[in-house]
């Protein structure tokens, strides 16, 4: 056990930018700030290693709280070769592809009165239900695009979803030939209207064919690395993917408002990861518990900030 | 805005048993020893309105902790409906039904060493890898032993398994013929043997087609009630399952260790899903938070001693 | 690295006590649940060790839960040998002794209209200004029969107050001759309260001079134990009381709802208190994270069953 | 209830400016991301407000994790009227200005290595026994130049300190005429130090004297404003600070990592002070949670970078 570097008093300068924030913080090397400096760290060596497939997991409701630019803008930029989400987050950011918008709101108010003028709550943002008619007809209206043939992917479903939007992370994924997985998809709105499709035409889609591809770009990973918004199923999708190959991740990154001491994945410690050989026995990892809206976007301008020196 | 009664000092007896506690929590009336003690009067209504269908929410390493067999026990005495899990839960549902077990462990340890040992860490608890070569035997035997024929459900797939057990969460809800779902399959150590398994053999899971059987449920439903343990995939999905009908849930009780400011599913309100009418405006709902290995095993020791009577 | 005892399923029983349902979760031994049942154990040894001085510490707004009882009956069962509170929870303790009372309210309500109604919100508890001119009445009136002579220390002002009350925290303790600290009784309507007294009067309480009677007690110690309920300054106060000693606390158990990552004290291990000296390096010690309003009602009532045997 | 401005999905830009990130979550506005965009537009405007006496409460780990010279840089800079502060943040601020340091450590190590190496442990920083050595030399020294006169204040015995030591947020304090008011002193190191002077010398600290001083502060304030970094003692002695005067506070921003449904003042909302008078029915006032050495930093170079304009 030893004492490492001193920390060092945090200077603060009016018009610092983030990483020299990031960096000041890196040097005082505590807490949750001393993890995100150490996260930006090892994201920028995950994206400057060219050898690794960087995976993103997308869990919370991203979208809603105006994250979602920041993951298309990484697929744009080919810093995401495989993303895994939840279903809610693309549902979201269909809606907002589709032009209909989140609008800023308030955690303090009545749900029953939000009910009554049709305004669906998401912490303090508001979605009105207007969203979820354009939702519908683009949703039935592209779903009717498909072929009842053999068995779908979830992935080719969402790449198809994908190519008929103008924008976002479906969209973007899709231009850049980034799969998407969703291995939750029925569990969401997409589900829902996958269900009311369903109602009149035949289609299948497998629950588990989506696997040989993500498993064979793990197999062929020389090396692979993993950001983590969330946990929940992506986290757990991405990380028990290396499982069956011989190695681990070797770069990890989460960012999440979880506790470990629950016992559930979600709040679990990178740490844990490696018992199972999740993570390689050296890899580089960090937890940062936190929301998301300040360290998601905080650690993703600071590494921007070093790529583009 | 008006005082309610007073706040009755909690009086301890020597002796006492689960329900007097949460008696004396409900004098009390504060915090999450109050909305437990309003939970325990949800959860008791909702179990005795003979009109309503009881669902069930599993996420979080619930059964790693040994609350696995409070599930299957609610599930034999008839009062699941319809439960909805993690695969991971299912999981460790087939280990402990195998005779694997889990073992008391510790959260600070190396787990670089315990990958060593082949020891798999879960927080406090831990699992020696041996488990999961008895978990793939019993997987390959019983998914060989499935027809190749039309697309398979999800449910189907995990009555199959269920029947092939002896005990556990699976088995008694096979027994008492209590659907199963698990829309996140995939994302679980089930997931990764059908991987293994579709190799060398063709079979088909359908990854929406569930939601048939889930919706008629819904359907016919007279009244509706939820318990939630932790959030996650199956909080969302037993709660958007009542968006498509006239209406929402009648009772919800959510036992959950996240925070509702984060904005993700997991820690929101129970009255934030009332916006979306996925609670009924004049439903009978509290979220409890804390660790559901102390509240999950209070609340329905407490209900059940007041059903006994 | 090695694996302890399996993890037993629980198995509820309706009728239980408190103490089988404790014992339940030792033999499940998993998270938050499992630390309660070590907690236990931990308590009752402390309790039955009769070389052992016994302090307790309370933090967090327990006596308007109606927590304040569990509090005095250990104080009258002779239980607790010295007490550090917040000043907090002691107006409320001279509050309810004085017969005003704590009502059940909401935390979901217009704290203007609050004000509007002079009641004063506690989460979800109310609390009616009025308790506040009676708090008064008596503060002023029990503050002027002290004699402006030798500066006071904070304990005999608490023991002044608590002897002219007929019930609660402080009367308990005045009885039982319990000493009660709060090194920060300036931050509490008593410090407005005194200050309010010494516009007109004259009169002098030393913010030092507990720590001589603190620390005889401390030196005398053949062995220390400590039960905290939440941290703030009474978690400190107590265990810096030992540093001065050659030896730590023995027994500690910490019931908190705050976590470990942010680095404040409050939410600190046990662990940490290690590397200072506060506990001894062989020390039984175990932290519970959750509401108190639950973890302490559970623990007490399963060690008094214990102790009644 | 209505909708506000849509979010606007955050567009990172590299070399963006701490301020440029601030204001688009400001324009995402949601969760803590938008809430800390609330929080810098509030504490510019407490900050550009002159009739306004600024308070700071300073609870938490800060200084050893290198939060201390952003607190003294803002009293240098004149924007800061009061402090109120832990004891520990104080006894950490005189460490390092003393020229000790803390230390890069780790939070997973064992406590009793360290105890053996004479190292304390905060969470992920390290502090040798060593510092508390130079600490009690000072302590001791400085002590020695008291005259054992009339009742001593709080204050005036920190304002003595911060006098003596070369930098720092005491000695910037000191020499800004800024009160630092510290009602839990005797729970502090600061404390101990102070009883073992007073075994052989005799001095007086008077517990409640400081609250002439604030309270007149608060009488005479034209407008108030608090930024609160942590709970504790410090939220709390600052809020009540203006219960005797006939109107709380104008401005607040808290920045806390606890939460608010186990009913402690540190995890409060700030609404819940607008019941108590506390806050203004009109005050602007916001809570983000999360790790204040991540938000604090943020926030304030944020304000500073609006201010330097």
């Amino acid at each position: 056990m030893q004492c490492g570097e001193p920390v060092e008093q945090v200077t603060l300068r009016p018009g610092m930018t983030v990483d020299e924030l990031v960096s000041a913080l890196s040097r005082a090397g505590a807490y949750n700030g001393g993890a995100l400096a150490r996260a930006a760290d090892i994201y920028e060596a995950m994206l400057r290693d060219r050898r690794t497939v960087k995976f993103m997991g997308l869990a919370g409701a991203m979208v809603p709280a105006g994250m979602g630019r920041i993951v298309s803008d990484l697929i744009g930029g080919s810093h995401v070769d495989v993303l895994v989400s939840t279903g809610a987050n693309l549902t979201h950011d269909i809606i907002e592809a589709l032009g209909c918008r989140h609008y800023h709101g308030s955690a303090s108010c009545s749900d029953v009165e939000l009910r009554e003028e049709e305004i669906n709550r998401i912490y303090d943002v508001f979605l009105p239900n207007e969203a979820f008619i354009r939702f519908e007809e683009f949703m039935q209206d592209t779903l009717s695009g498909l072929s009842p043939g053999a068995p779908l992917t979830i992935r080719d479903l969402l790449g198809t979803l994908g190519r008929a939007l103008p924008s976002g992370i479906l969209a973007t994924a899709a231009r850049k030939e980034v799969p998407v997985f969703c291995p939750a998809l029925a569990d969401s709105m997409i589900g829902l209207q996958f269900w009311l499709y369903s109602q009149t035409n035949r289609i299948n889609v497998d629950a588990f064919l989506d696997m040989n591809a993500l498993l064979t770009t793990c197999f062929e990973a020389e090396r692979a690395g993993a950001l983590l918004i969330g946990g929940g199923v992506p986290k757990n999708f991405i990380l028990q993917s290396m499982l069956m190959t011989p190695r681990g991740f070797d770069y990890a990154v989460q960012l999440t408002g979880d506790r470990p001491d629950l016992g559930g994945l979600s709040g679990a410690t990178l740490d844990e990861a490696r018992s199972w050989g999740k993570l390689n026995e050296s890899a580089r990892a960090v937890t940062v518990y936190g929301d998301a809206t300040i360290t998601f976007p905080m650690l993703v301008a600071a590494v921007m900030e070093r790529m583009a020196r």
